[in-house]
């Protein structure tokens, strides 16, 4: 008797992630990275953390609103750059307008350049400390991965794709995201890049 | 010519906690252990993470307060004690009242059963469900130490002890502390259970 095995689905995470949030920046860096070294997909979940924060009764990030837990988050910054090799300079601007770059990630989400995309939009804020919203940021962003800069952002801000974003926040919210970065796998979720290790090896298990 | 080396002093890990804290649980299990391998001091810093939160301007654990969060908590803590192969229960009452075992860990904090005491307490509350603030129950861990339980308690209630709890949560608070488990080497503080690894190799640091 033989037993027929059928072929198991590739592990697969969601990376869902705010340009705005810094330690969003430590795991995409180094989440596609991660992923095809063990063999895992990769879901890369733009979204805006702004509206999360509101529905929990905050106008702000907690790392301004919190000023000892502010503290803390530069300072621990610099030490997890040291640490994971990552370029590092205090955004002179935070939380900084991510709305533009968010939309055209949703809408290269399946692309090729999705990985290089967003690393560029994340060095622009948390190494190099420039604005990441204003559209000549973005057009320069894309014109550095040999995009046209012009068709992409025209379409990021076309009738046809306004509402996704709030689409893909809601469904954040939905699911029980409250920060950023979040992982899943499966129906199991993971907040922090903290947690990205743990998330990567949830991935192997039956 | 020859170059006279002082003597370098032993490196030392300060570790703030709260016995109502369920990360803290997660440090208070390994952090001995770990620090004795390692050749580093710990010093165990008892103290009450509610001053210090309503000073924030909240009623209650933000685990409680934010139900996305506290959702997460929950399931992120068993995973967490599976991980290191620590027991879990989660507890039923939370947060626990602490201030009773927070006197007798301040007062006990240089004696030698100090890693042993704090360990009971976190394990009764986070692995066997049970209150840890009724004098019945630390008469019971004191006792199961093989200390004169009555006497212990009698001096953590004194008045020559009061107080000593609420100048040491000042005195976190004046150092930046804003949350549970904090650990301080020398000036650097680090937030959290995820940081006692990255604590402990600082004290590496020459």
């Amino acid at each position: 008797m033989t037993t027929t095995t059928l072929p198991s689905k590739p592990a697969r995470i969601e990376f869902w992630f705010d340009f705005a949030s810094n330690y969003s920046y430590l795991s995409a860096m180094r989440i596609e990275e991660a992923t095809r070294r063990l063999g895992i997909e990769l879901a890369w979940r733009p979204f805006l953390l702004g509206p999360i924060f509101s529905a929990q009764g905050w106008s702000n990030s907690p790392f301004v609103l919190q000023k000892a837990k502010g503290d803390h988050v530069w300072r621990d910054m610099a030490r997890q750059c040291a640490k994971h090799g990552l370029p590092w300079r205090r955004p002179s601007v935070f939380p900084r307008a991510s709305v533009l770059p968010a939309r055209i990630a949703l809408l290269g989400s399946e692309q090729a350049w999705i990985g290089d995309f967003c690393r560029a939009v994340m060095t622009r804020n948390f190494a190099l400390d420039e604005d990441i919203n204003d559209p000549e940021s973005v057009h320069a962003v894309l014109h550095g991965l040999g995009l046209p800069a012009d068709q992409v952002i025209a379409e990021a801000l076309s009738e046809a794709h306004q509402g996704r974003l709030r689409a893909q926040t809601q469904a954040a919210m939905d699911r029980g995201v409250f920060g950023a970065p979040t992982f899943f796998v499966g129906h199991e979720m993971f907040w922090g890049n903290d947690r990205l290790d743990d998330a990567l090896a949830w991935c192997a298990q039956p």
